[in-house]
């Protein structure tokens, strides 16, 4: 029997339990080149929120009634492909279920490592990457610059400034709590942190960045965007990674075009899915950072998949630190 | 005696002639290192206005009272330096005047090349430049793709269409009038150009660019860029170069960065003196498509440094084709 959850109806605003709906259902049968997989580990990633509603785009949305998507790590334990065979480790969009049938092609292998598989979800997978895309490639911080990273207690953020420091590069985080900021700055090193909802933060920040901001790592948008995007520094970057401040409904920001050019400021916004013909290679990158602690993970595991969509609207919310994954067996 | 155009009052929105006024005076004497340099080809062009405004921006404001600035070439008369001789001939920001003094690290020697001097102020100078960076490192034409150029029918426009169309890009200008879109299509070689004074524009651009534009060259900001922005295809890139439409005030775009980031839109805003390391390698590619007539070039000269000010504003308010150039001697 397969144990899944899946999407029920669409959020207006914000995501909350009556969206998803808790559904068991027989495993069909496999075609050639198709595999079977339990699935081990859920990740939660804030991007799926974007794929419940209807709006068009990067990727479609999900149907109603669908397994809602997800990536996950899993073990092969029934194949009809000559690729993989019982017992195999395997990464991929497995969905928020406890099976699934898989064509051979959209699955791959875990290799054998020396880092928690789990963090082939997190630091080493697509939240590492995304964070090395945004920072090494669009930031490209140096020595010295001031990086500001939004959500920076959140999984993604964590590791960009992180890499940022790494870098030499004074950091700071923006977080949504004082107890947030702590961990940032305990933890991941972050050279400071404040919290927006603290009434001062602005002063704060005014005082922080004397000579701007050299890049924005954002992934909140909203009025938070707004208040960085004023003390952008010449030649500064923005990578555009997320933009969870902005719910559903459309946001527009007033930005002058003039500023943008007089200090050449770069936007960018970017996906990690674009760069997927680079992944093992900065995987490697990121995987001896870890094997070097010189980055720090916090994964907050969650027992079973029925407890999946709580997690999820919790973190959408804020209201962890770092890696959030599910225990699905 | 030198003659030189002075600034006298800095411009409310637009430009006028009593922000300017003639003025004669003597030669000062020369320094060790200085030279003296015959004024004969004045440039005009449109960074000066922003220069002639307080605002901060990426470079200093003029003085009132200042030589109003620009780069010109001329021929060395008198020198003070083991670097120039008498009748070298040289180019340098040497002002919208007669005589200048200048260091000699504030001039280059002009090289004997086979196109005429005057382009070294425009296709094969500044101009040229502005456009080459602008299109080949920002936007970066692939064959097929669909390129908007805005201020087509001006200097840099006219250019920067051209090198996106020697990529195999589709080039679309936007220009001010039918009779620039004409010049536009029949001299420049744009596949199509759209006047923004047409009722239909939009209307007709949207029927020209089916799969949304690809890169958009903007020299103009306003409103033209807010119906450029809408039509940005998946992966595209915006390259601010200039903001002629907007004037002095500030002007704030309504941007919805969810559409750029769902679109990963890159815009970046450049200045060419940026990019003054790259000067002589980028002008060396510019004369080999000069040299194979593959750009073509149109100059508008107007004679006597007291016809300046009058040629400029007549420039900024989009009444001429193609390079404008000032015969000083």
């Amino acid at each position: 029997m397969n144990q899944k959850i899946i999407l029920q109806s669409r959020p207006n605003q914000t995501a909350s339990l009556d969206n998803f709906r808790y559904q068991e259902s027989g495993i069909e049968s496999l075609q050639d080149g198709q595999v079977l997989v339990l699935n081990r580990w859920l990740s939660l990633d804030p991007y799926v929120r974007g794929r419940m509603s209807e709006r068009k785009s990067y990727a479609p949305p999900m149907a109603l009634g669908d397994v809602v998507i997800g990536e996950a790590i899993g073990e092969v334990i029934s194949s009809n492909s000559h690729l993989f065979k019982t017992g195999d480790q395997v990464i991929g969009m497995l969905g928020w279920q406890t099976h699934a049938v898989m064509n051979e092609s959209s699955i791959k292998p875990i290799a054998s490592l020396a880092i928690p598989e789990t963090w082939l979800l997190g630091a080493a997978g697509m939240t590492g990457i995304t964070a090395w895309i945004g920072m090494m490639e669009i930031c490209e911080p140096k020595n010295h610059e001031t990086i500001l990273v939004t959500s920076a207690a959140g999984s993604v953020g964590g590791i960009a400034g992180q890499l940022a420091k790494l870098q030499g590069a004074k950091v700071i985080g923006i977080a949504g709590s004082e107890a947030k900021c702590k961990y940032v700055m305990d933890h991941l090193n972050f050279d400071q942190c404040l919290s927006y909802h603290a009434a001062d933060w602005q002063d704060v920040l005014k005082m922080s960045v004397p000579n701007g901001i050299n890049c924005l790592f954002d992934n909140v948008g909203g009025n938070v965007f707004d208040c960085l995007l004023e003390k952008m520094s010449p030649f500064s970057r923005i990578a555009i990674c997320g933009l969870i401040a902005e719910g559903l409904a459309d946001h527009f920001h007033q930005i002058n075009l003039r500023a943008l050019l007089a200090n050449r400021i770069l936007i960018q916004g970017f996906i990690v899915s674009d760069h997927i013909s680079r992944w093992r290679e900065i995987q490697n990158q990121l995987v001896d950072l870890l094997l070097d602690k010189k980055i720090h993970v916090d994964e907050k595991i969650t027992e079973g998949l029925k407890n999946a969509p709580q997690a999820f609207i919790n973190m959408l919310e804020g209201r962890y630190f770092g890696k959030q994954l599910i225990r699905l067996s």
